[in-house]
C-alpha cells in the first residue's frame, strides 16, 4: 500500500481537480504485476493505468489483489467506472485506503465490487495518508469549498515588506522554488488587485517542472485590473471576482479571455466566503493564496484560511514595516487565531512552517 | 571523551562564571576509574573531582589517561592548578578537547604537562563541542564581553504583545519552563526599566531546579527603579546601569543591596557597549536579555546581540500590536540583521528557534 501511496504522490501536479490516487496490482504469488496513478483530468484513473501496465507486461490479472489509495469510482464521468474495469479484469480482492467522499461514489464503489464477489478490505492508516494527500479534494467534496492555503514569506520578526514596499526577496531561491512546487499542486493561485498593481506578478509555476499550470484568481472589487496585466495571460485562465458592475471593463476583460464574476457582499466588497463556494463549485481543490497583508487580513478575519505556508528568513527587519496580515487589533490573547504545527523544515537558508488553523482539517 | 563532554554538561547551571568542564580517568586496562565536573566557583575543578573519585574508589591513577574537555589550569586561582594535581597523581596522558582561552592559561597548562613528561593529545571535534558549551566563557575571555542571548516570545506573525500590553501568556507552560532553564545557565539576566515598571518581574529561575540564581541586571537611564521592585531582592544581587547622577536615589538603591553603575553615553542614555564590557569584566559569560521591544531594538541597532532565543507560538495576533524589537525603519532588505539557524525544536505547543547573528560566534 505504501507503494500505492507513493504512486499517488506522483499525481501531485497532474490529476487536478481529480484526486491523487495510486494503484498497485499484486498476483497470488505476491508479485507486483501492475502500477498506475491518476492522469490528467479526462485521462485514465489509477486502476485503469495499473491494469494497462499489467497487460502491457503480459501478466494475467485474474485472482490478483488491487491496492488502491481511494475507493474505485462506480460512476461514469469523463472516464468509465474503475469498478467495472477491476471486475472485468478478474481482480479477486481490493485493499482500499479510504472511501471516496465524492457523493457520486461514497461507498458505492466498494459495494459494487462486493456485489460482484470481489473481497474488499480497508487500510485505515493508508486512508489517513490518502486523505492528507487529497485534503483539497476532500475539502471540496465535503465542505463545497477549496482547502485555503495562505503563503507568506517573512523575516523572523514577522515582516513581509519594508515600509517602502521592498519585499523582493526576503527569502532565498530554494524557498521560492519550493513555493512554486506548492503553486503547482494547487488548482488555483489567488491574489488581490493590490498585488497585481504593485508587482504585476505572473503567479505561474516556473521554478519546478509541471505538466499543468494552476488557474489564476484575482480579488478585484473595483475592476482596477490593467488590461496588460500578466495574470490575464495565465495559461489556465484568469478568473476575477469583483463587486463592480462596470460593464465596459467587464467586457474588455472578457475579451481578453478572463472570467469575470460579480460577487458583492453587503459592504460593497467581494464576498470572500461566497467566492470560495463558487471556486469549490468550479472544481478548485487547493487554493493557494499569495496576497498582500490587507487581503490576507480579510481572509483571516473571516475565518476562511485553513493552512498557513510560511517561509521564514533568518533575518530581522525591525519596526515600521508590514506584517503578513492586517487584522485586529485584538483585545485579548484569547482572540488569537489558533494554529497547529503541521510541518517545520529547513528549505535552503530559510525555515518553512506549515501550520493549520486549529481543527480546520476536521471536516 | 563523549563521557567527559556529558559530564561537562552537568555543570551547566553550576560552574558559572567558571567554564563547564568534564574529566574522565581511564587506566591502562581501559577501565573508567574516575569522573568529575567543575563545581561551583571556588569549588574543585573537573580534574580534581575525577582524581578524588578515583581515590574514593581505591583506584591507582598512576599511568592513567585523563580525558578533559578544557585545558587543565596551570595557575592558582581560588583553587590550586589542576596540572599539578594531574602530574602528582601520575597521569601518563592527557587528551584535551581545547586550549583554555583564559590568558592566565592559554596553552601553559598543556606545556606544563608536557614538561612534566605527560603525553598530551588534542581532540578537535570535542574541542568544538566544548567551546560551544562554553560560548559565554570563550566570549568573555576572547572579546571581554558576555555572549548576549536575546529571548523573546512571539506569535507566528511576530507579535510579542497586544496594543493594550497584554502578553501573558503568548507561549505555553513548557516554553516558559524551558526559558527558565536558559536563565539558569546564564550568569546574569538583563531587562529594562520599562519591563520592571510594567510587569515587576522576578527574573529568577523557578521552573527548573538550580543550585544558583543568575544575577539580575537592569538598564535604567533615569533611575526610575521603584524601591519595592522584585528585582532588588534577586538572590545573587541586582546591578543597575544608569546614566543618571541622582545621588540620593543611587544611595537608596545601594542601601537595598543593589550595585548602581553610571555609564552614560553621549546621548545621555546608558552606553550599552560599555555596559557589556563592564559585565564581562565582572565575570559575566552568558547574558540572558529579556527586555521589551525598545531595549531589544537598541541592542540590535548597536549590533550587540549574538543570539536570538525565540519561542514562537502557533497563533496569529494580527496588526496594531508590538513586535520583538523596535529598530529601523530599514531602507533596503540588505540592511537586515542577518541570522543563522542554530537550532529549531518543538517545546510543548511552541516552536523554539535559536538563531545566531551571522558570524558573531567567530571570535
Amino acid at each position: 500500500m505504501q507503494q500505492a501511496l507513493d504512486l499517488a504522490g506522483q499525481a501531485l501536479f497532474i490529476s487536478n481537480p481529480n484526486p491523487r490516487v495510486g494503484c498497485v496490482l499484486v498476483n497470488t504469488q505476491g508479485q507486483v504485476i501492475g502500477q498506475g496513478f491518476t492522469q490528467q483530468a479526462g485521462g485514465p484513473h489509477a486502476e485503469v493505468m495499473a491494469l494497462r501496465d499489467a497487460a502491457a507486461q503480459g501478466y494475467d490479472t485474474r485472482g490478483a489483489t488491487a491496492y488502491v489509495t481511494l475507493e474505485p469510482c462506480s460512476h461514469t464521468g469523463r472516464t468509465g467506472p474503475c469498478c467495472n474495469a477491476l471486475i472485468d479484469a478478474g481482480i479477486a480482492k481490493v485493499v482500499g485506503a479510504i472511501t471516496d467522499p465524492n457523493p457520486q461514489v461514497a461507498g458505492q464503489g466498494f459495494a459494487k465490487l462486493r456485489a460482484a464477489g470481489v473481497a474488499v478490505e480497508m487500510d485505515d492508516a493508508a486512508g489517513a495518508a490518502s486523505r492528507e494527500l487529497n485534503i483539497g479534494f476532500f475539502s471540496r467534496m465535503v465542505r463545497g469549498m477549496p482547502w485555503v492555503r495562505m503563503k507568506a514569506a517573512t523575516s523572523l520578526d514577522g515582516v513581509t515588506a519594508l515600509h517602502n514596499g521592498q519585499s523582493q526577496w526576503i527569502t532565498g531561491p530554494e524557498a521560492r522554488a519550493d513555493g512554486h512546487a506548492w503553486r503547482a499542486r494547487a488548482c488555483a493561485v489567488l491574489t488581490g488587485i493590490g498585488t497585481v498593481l504593485e508587482d504585476n506578478p505572473r503567479l505561474n509555476v516556473r521554478e519546478v517542472a509541471t505538466p499543468r499550470q494552476p488557474k489564476v484568481v484575482v480579488v478585484d472589487s473595483k475592476l482596477d485590473m490593467p488590461l496588460d496585466a500578466h495574470v490575464l495571460k495565465a495559461a489556465s485562465g484568469c478568473t476575477i471576482y469583483t463587486s463592480s458592475t462596470n460593464l465596459s471593463k467587464t467586457e474588455a476583460l472578457q475579451a481578453l479571455g478572463a472570467t469575470v464574476i460579480a460577487m458583492p457582499n453587503a459592504a460593497g466588497k467581494v464576498d470572500l466566503a461566497a467566492m470560495l463556494r463558487d471556486l469549490g463549485a468550479r472544481g478548485t481543490n487547493e487554493l493557494h493564496v499569495e496576497a498582500g497583508f490587507k487581503l490576507n487580513g480579510s481572509f483571516l478575519r473571516e475565518g476562511l484560511v485553513d493552512e498557513l505556508l510560511l517561509y521564514m528568513a533568518p533575518k530581522l527587519l525591525g519596526a515600521g514595516a508590514m506584517g503578513m496580515a492586517q487584522f485586529g487589533p485584538l483585545q485579548a490573547l484569547s482572540q488569537a487565531t489558533p494554529l497547529q504545527w503541521h510541518d517545520v523544515a529547513r528549505i535552503g537558508d530559510d525555515l518553512r512552517i506549515v501550520a493549520r488553523v486549529a481543527a480546520r482539517d476536521q471536516f
